[in-house]
Formats: structure tokens, C-alpha cells, sequence
């Protein structure tokens, strides 16, 4: 069971071609990565300011299968598919209803929050991320 | 002569209604605001971190006349109304050929860039704001 | 008791300054227009298909009055202050717990949905926006 | 020499990590996808409006190799890779001076404007993509 975030589509997600805008599917799949951290315990800003890391993006390879529209009632999963080192990859679907819209891999890089420079995952959070569903 | 700053319309900026989203031509009015202070020798990011001050926008009043779309080719002003103290007050439209779609009254405000709490505006900025065109 | 929607502030939401950008603010109030319509049992893009109406935002005033950030929950109200005629004003607010960080005032026109010229808000609408809380 | 179009980085595409977010350079690159068209003499109005097409993306690859920053003035780059059938493939890249920041590959279709659907891309288009440097 992959962690799934519900994202409503307003007009602000659109554009002139009354489809969701191609760059706006990355903010629904950042939200869910998001809440996927918090429903694991994880606060991006007390991960930044105690444990002084980030989760930055480093490789996004997205599909597009079918548009969204407004007013569109969308799922965004979160599931990761490698955890280890500095780095972290998980698989991300857009769908409504059981459709998929969008099937997505994001690579992002734990970083020393200052200096932005590649670290490893701390522990405390590798075995949550390994374990939890 | 108002300071103006062509800005095109590119789908990341329509909506589905097929017209520029309501609040983008904030960022529109943005952009030429930036750009009138880096005309009049004022970089932001040097202010910030050499002169530690910002400006903050503390309230907008907009009129939206008629729509842009996608593919227009814009025109947004800047007029500075009114400076003093901690205060900056600029009036500015975002127009299509002569014909202007928004009106806008800006107001912002100069604080210090770390406590985020109002300063005066150093002489220097104030002096090139009441006298450039 | 005022029309209430829930917004949390993601990185997309964010700028520079570590702080909510200010036209952002502006999607989060349309959003919580979009919820408060669909709450009382007007869904837009039915609307515009079968009723051929689309209501747009003729003036906005907006007073920034406290900076959200990364993470922060927050809550944005919709409360009707004149319903008449061919246009809608309502008083929004977004708020972090009790505290006030923006008011605004937002003036809407009800259009057709294919000439984009004002038309009377339909007595259906008229009549459950003036009766709900 | 592949094509290139200037974008200067204002608030409004920064986050609050200090540096622009990862989807606002999937707008960057579609507005030098714009101006590219236009430059060769494609209008995307007059295409889908008189010829009935529109490109719409079905795939993406975004290498985020340094990050921008709020003032960087940057360039994107666009290169045709592979144009054929429906389908155009252009690599992308935005830098800063001469350091790559962002490298990136996009698959666009060529749909038919009403229904969605793929059609070949006119001749008219293939010969001058094919031709023009």
C-alpha cells in the first residue's frame, strides 16, 4: 500500500488549454512527498533547523498519460523505491479514480542544510523510511 | 514617463477560463518593480545583504479592467506616488497596446532584513527615488 | 461564523525571504472561494457548462499584515458582504491559530461564460448565498 | 549553436531554501520552447486556432545538477534532438554564464487542439524545425 495524498485541482493548477499546467503535477507530487515525511514522523523545518538537513530534488523523469482538469479530485502516491547513502527514490502516481495520469520517479539528495553538499540519511530516519509502509 | 517593463504571457500564466490567472499579474507587477529599482542602481539581494533591508509589500489594491491571454505581448508601469519614511507607495498598470487591462496601488514597506521590522528608507534609495524619472 | 478552509503552506508557496510570496496569498483565498461555493452546492465548472456563468474577480484589496511560512497551518475564511446584482463581495481572511496574517476584500462579477460580459447572478445562487451562514 | 532565450530569476520563482524550486524550471524551459517556435514563425495561437494543433508534453527528464538563485539572469537553451511522426524531442539545458544548472530532455506530441488526439506534425512545421539551426 502505497501513502496516497488527496490534491484538488483549482483554477490556479491550470492553464489556457483547460488542462492542468505541465510543471504544476511537480508541486501536487512535492506535496504528497510532504505529508508522506510528516505521516512519518518527519517536520522538513525541524529537519532543517535541529538536524541542520534537506531533501533536495536531483533527478525528476515524469510521464504524462492524461490531463487533469479543474476541479478534478486527484490521488498522489508516494512509494520509495531505494533508500541508502545520501540518497532517496520513490515512485509517485497522479491519479483520479483508479486512472493514472501521471507515473512519476523523483531522486532527491539528503544535504547539509548550510553548505548544501551530499550526506548520509541519518539512521533515525533510513529505518523509518525502510520499515514504515 | 512611467518606468515600464514589457512581460509576455506564457501558459504557465493562463487559466482555464483561457485568460491570465487573477493572481499572477501580481508577479507581472513584481518583476517590473525589481526591475525599476535594479534601473535606478538598486539590486535587492545587495540591499539585503550589504545594506540589510528589505522591502515587504504591506498592501495592494488591484483593478482588473479587461483580461490578458495567453500570447500578449504586456506593458506594466511603475510611478512612484508617494516616498517617505519607512514607507513606499507606487501606482502601476499592466497594459496591452495602450489599453490597460489592471491599475494597481502598491504599498511597501523597508525593514530590516533580519528582524523583518520597519527601518527608514536610507537616504541614498530616497534621494534617487523622488528624483529619477 | 464565517466559511472556513484549511491551507497548509508548502515550499512552492514559499520565497527567498522564507516567507509566504504575496501573490500565493491570492490562490489560497480563490481556493477557499472554490470550497465555500461548493459547500453550498455550486460546483463552477457545472456553472459555466450548463448554467453559462463564470464569476471573475473585478477588485481586490489585500492587507499583509504577518508573514506564514514553510509548514504553517493555516485556515482561510470567506464571509459574503453584498450580494446583489451582477457582482459578489466577501471579506476573506487568512489566519495561524486566531491571529490575522492577511485581510482582504474581493469583488467578483458574475459573467457569461462565453462572452465574458456581466449578467444578473442567477436567483438560485442569489438565494442560497444571502440564507447560508 | 542551439537556441537560446534569457530569464532572469525574480521572488516569485525562489523558495524559501534560498534557491529557485525545482518545478518553476519546467516554466523556464517552456517559455524557451515558446520562443523558439516563434522565432522559426510559429505562433501557438494561430496553430491551434487556424491549424488546429497543439504540442502538449508526454515525457520529461530533468537532471538538477546547482541550484539558481533570486536576480540569477539565466540561459535556456533549446535543441532539437529528434523530430518525427507526432512526437519532437528537444534537449534543454539553463545555466548561469557557462555552468550548466539544469539539463534536461522533453518529449512533446503533436495533438489535434479538439479532441487530444496525436496527428502527424504538419510538413510545414517538420521542414523549418528540421532546416533552421
Amino acid at each position: 500500500m502505497a501513502f496516497s495524498w488527496p490534491v484538488r485541482v483549482y483554477w490556479e493548477d491550470t492553464d489556457a488549454g483547460g488542462v492542468v499546467y505541465y510543471a504544476n503535477y511537480l508541486k501536487f507530487m512535492e506535496r504528497a512527498r510532504s505529508e508522506w515525511l510528516r505521516a512519518r514522523g518527519f517536520e522538513q523545518d525541524v529537519l532543517r533547523d535541529v538536524h541542520n538537513i534537506m531533501f533536495v530534488v536531483r533527478r525528476v523523469e515524469v510521464d504524462y498519460l492524461a490531463p487533469a482538469r479543474f476541479n478534478d479530485a486527484l490521488d498522489v502516491s508516494v512509494s520509495p523505491a531505494r533508500v541508502g547513502g545520501a540518497s532517496l527514490v520513490v515512485e509517485q502516481t497522479v491519479s483520479r479514480d483508479v486512472t493514472p495520469l501521471i507515473v512519476a520517479r523523483v531522486t532527491a539528495v539528503c544535504v547539509d542544510a548550510v553548505r548544501f553538499k551530499p550526506v548520509k540519511i541519518p539512521a533515525f530516519i533510513l529505518q523509518t523510511l525502510e520499515t514504515a509502509p
